[in-house]
């Protein structure tokens, strides 16, 4: 069985992305939670079980697959359901999911994720509102060109699970979406396992604070 | 026929990435260049053929990839060689490749790649000198792990790909890398894909400056 290592569910958005594939998917694992270090980097302290010293890291006996979209595609190759299935759609995936892999720094470092709490930003730089707004066009056209409930389909597939993290943003921070994505961001924050993560985030606050 | 949009050979990096895989693995590909617009963000005139407005972007047919991993997965359907064969070397290469993806922030923006010059640094900082020996550690395991010439194994495969502009850098501004390291240097920059890329950078130059 897969052994997934993730950090705290409150803040961790990239540990949250494969964890939350997994959930859905209903592929079991085993999970594994090491806190983030108070006031300092917590690489050190997470080498112990990933080389580059990140969250997520799935080991799987001697293999141990370092990086959340790295996991996706190692999943993926026992399990279809990952990505679409048809060839199109999976391409639109793939892209629109190394877009958030390696983009959207501004979204990323003036609205992290922090999926307790509700509070309002002093303002919307143009820099996150054009985020916003790209955000806003890609899930868009995935809904529009695809015609299903997720982004890419009828059935919940990986570029879901990377875009998952900017719904609890979206709430968090009151951001504005177009109705057809707020569709999404309402269906994605009552999937059952965003709210068995939300549940596990409650329960984290109250032991370390 | 694949068509691979990129922009300057000079100075993009990521337009290397898939362009050097493409020609490494002896793969047909119509190549389209657009030059970076001087003194502004380039991402209005890269919407004509990218929707993200970011280069790479690979059009095949009907169909658009707008990131240089997805393009390298995209590619994998077609093409079993663009990852190892053996299925730990392949988890390892997936996750080496989607480190630098996400990762590297450092070296990437204190030595661009300009894969036609050779300068001098002014100083090593400790950030910078972490992400080199982070990379010389990578190197240094795939190497050793799977016996081969190259990072992953005996063949060229994404993960090379996807550090090749790292091989520019270490030669721009006199990077040093454990000797292990540095045989992959030498031999990424005797590549004659990557010969090709500078004696093409270099007529753009005298056609640009």
């Amino acid at each position: 069985m897969y052994t997934l290592w993730i950090a705290n569910k409150t803040y961790s958005s990239w540990s949250l992305r494969p964890w939350l594939l997994l959930k859905a998917l209903n592929i079991a694992f085993n999970e594994q939670l090491s806190y983030f270090e108070h006031g300092k980097s917590s690489r050190e302290k997470f080498r112990a079980f990933s080389p580059s010293g990140l969250v997520p890291c799935l080991i799987d006996g001697n293999t141990t697959v370092w990086d959340s979209l790295a996991i996706a595609e190692y999943i993926a190759e026992d399990h279809a359901q990952v990505w679409p299935s048809d060839k199109t759609a999976r391409a639109w995936a793939r892209s629109s999911t190394a877009e958030m892999h390696s983009g959207f720094a501004t979204i990323r470092s003036m609205c992290p994720m922090n999926c307790l709490i509700r509070t309002e930003l002093d303002e919307i730089t143009p820099e996150l509102q054009s985020d916003i707004d790209r955000i806003d066009a890609l899930w868009s056209e995935g809904l529009t060109r695809f015609s299903g409930e997720w982004l890419a389909g009828d059935t919940f597939t990986a570029v879901d699970a990377f875009y998952a993290p900017v719904a609890f943003r979206a709430k968090t921070y009151g951001l504005k979406f177009s109705a057809i994505s707020q569709g999404w961001i309402d269906r994605m924050l009552k999937l059952p396992a965003m709210v068995e993560w939300v549940e596990a985030a409650e329960k984290e606050l109250k032991i370390n604070h």
